[in-house]
């Protein structure tokens, strides 16, 4: 089936301690879509400036992504500065410009509103409820969120919670949200608000899955270098739900969900070895199964 | 065969921001070869006071720990009072007395010179190579060490190093002694100090090991509540030993280890859930197989 992906898709300027690049495509949507298409179908909802680069279009139909929902609209894209500190955990945002983001209710195709598999990117809990209310019925949900959200807009934020399957969010994020710092409180603390699953992404620790009465744990790939860290829970929810959407079902088992978790943490190690969609833009099957197997190997022990 | 353990035998007092208990039976080997009980056969080595109290040696006999190797000298066990923060991953020694341990040099009783497991346990790097030089020729070798000693035994501590096949290190010691943040630089640079292999305890981010060319990522058990963390990762090096003991074997493979990185995190899971020795000292098969099958669906995915 089809994925049905919200988010914002933004031109970003990035610094870390040693490089400095312009202009680079990001944004949830653009992150999570893109880490799908290696899985499904994705149709993406978003908007753009009529600035927006030809070249950037292009990658995202290279990769099959359905844009009949992006909308062009007079003015400049979403534009996002942020900062990396040395260990690359702490970033911080040095300008953020809305532009055609700052109005935008994004309006579902005709053709998306039977989806039955959505990823809610990371946008404002308004949106990801708007696009919820245009969906007829919706099968499976996935949520990311941030703690600007949190922060600003816990209300609908908890409202969101109410209506979705699962809840992707890092560590961080889980203890801020419900006051716990053990993540296996804050997890379940979570679970009580609404959703049937919870991921915990814990950046070079892995990820952790939480139902009612199971758990998963899985590391991260082991890497000695991270070039940007920029959009890795993006990739992560993309790939995850990409995954989900590939088993062509309509519920899932707890064993289907661990194997979104590997697959998205998979993405994630990937985006992260360049800048912006470098890292995952042109990756085969082989890179996959490669990387898929080490985390086998790493993760089993017998 | 049977596992050669050293290490401290303490009388702890212990204050979490809960509670306080005074008068514990702790130290590294008092944890460690309980520990390694379970699996194998353990030869402790480590000096007591004359105020030994006789629960705590019935405690070692019970569990089948041979004590020839354990001394009895005039005077008062070592003391040790310890503080936990909060969230229990820091801790403060708020008094430390040496007592029999200040001049003490261990000495092997003759039949366990010919030992081929050996667990060199968290004492003075210098006592740990005092042990060494006095095995015959020692097949497979396990050292723990802690901050302390990087602080003040550097020098020691690099000749340990290089005549151990595995280092068990926490995070935050494995990054103070090869000043690399990224833990998997860090445990590269500790296997080229002399290694062949290096586990890295990350609390409740479970464990990391690593060789030359293969890598092991296991989380912790889940616990929303941890009562007292003192001795958790002796307990990991203990099960860890013992377990590779249990194999009867004069080499390992990576997934003997992986194995053993696994018991040990269950037996640290054990342990944290009390105080003292009380979590793992009336441990079952059966608790060990339920908590191993836990461990098992947790971190598979397929």
């Amino acid at each position: 089936m089809s994925v049905l992906i919200v988010g914002s898709i933004a031109i970003d300027n990035i610094r870390t301690q040693t490089e400095q690049k312009d202009d680079l495509l990001g944004g949830s949507a653009s992150y999570a879509s893109v880490a799908a298409s290696f899985f499904d179908s994705v149709n993406m909802v978003g908007i753009v400036g009529t600035d927006f680069p030809k070249p950037y279009r292009e990658l995202f139909i290279n990769r099959g992504v359905n844009l009949e929902g992006l909308e062009v609209a007079e003015g400049k894209t979403f534009r996002w500065t942020g900062e990396y500190e040395v260990n690359m955990d702490n970033r911080r945002t040095l300008n953020t410009e809305l532009n055609v983001f700052e109005t935008y209710q994004p309006k579902l195709p005709q053709s998306y509103r039977s989806s039955q598999l959505i990823l809610l990117g990371n946008i404002s809990p308004a949106l990801q409820l708007h696009v919820l209310d245009q969906v007829d019925r919706p099968g499976f949900v996935v949520a990311d969120t941030m703690n600007l959200w949190i922060d600003v807009a816990l209300e609908d934020l908890n409202k969101v919670l109410k209506r979705i399957d699962l809840l992707v969010i890092n560590d961080s994020e889980a203890s801020q949200l419900t006051k716990k710092d053990n993540l296996i409180q804050a997890g379940r603390a979570i679970l009580q608000i609404g959703p049937k699953y919870v991921a915990i992404k814990k950046g070079a620790h892995g990820c952790l899955l939480l139902s009612q009465d199971q758990f998963f744990s899985v590391g991260a790939y082991p890497l000695e270098h991270v070039k940007d860290p920029t959009g890795a829970g993006d990739c992560f929810a993309g790939a995850f739900a990409g995954y989900l959407g590939s088993l062509e079902k309509s519920a899932f088992d707890f064993s289907d969900l661990k194997k979104a978790v590997v697959y998205g943490s998979l993405l994630a190690s990937f985006s992260v070895e360049a800048f912006s969609l470098d890292g995952i833009k042109d990756l085969t099957q082989k890179d996959l199964d490669r990387r898929f197997q080490v985390f086998r190997s790493m993760s089993h022990f017998d």
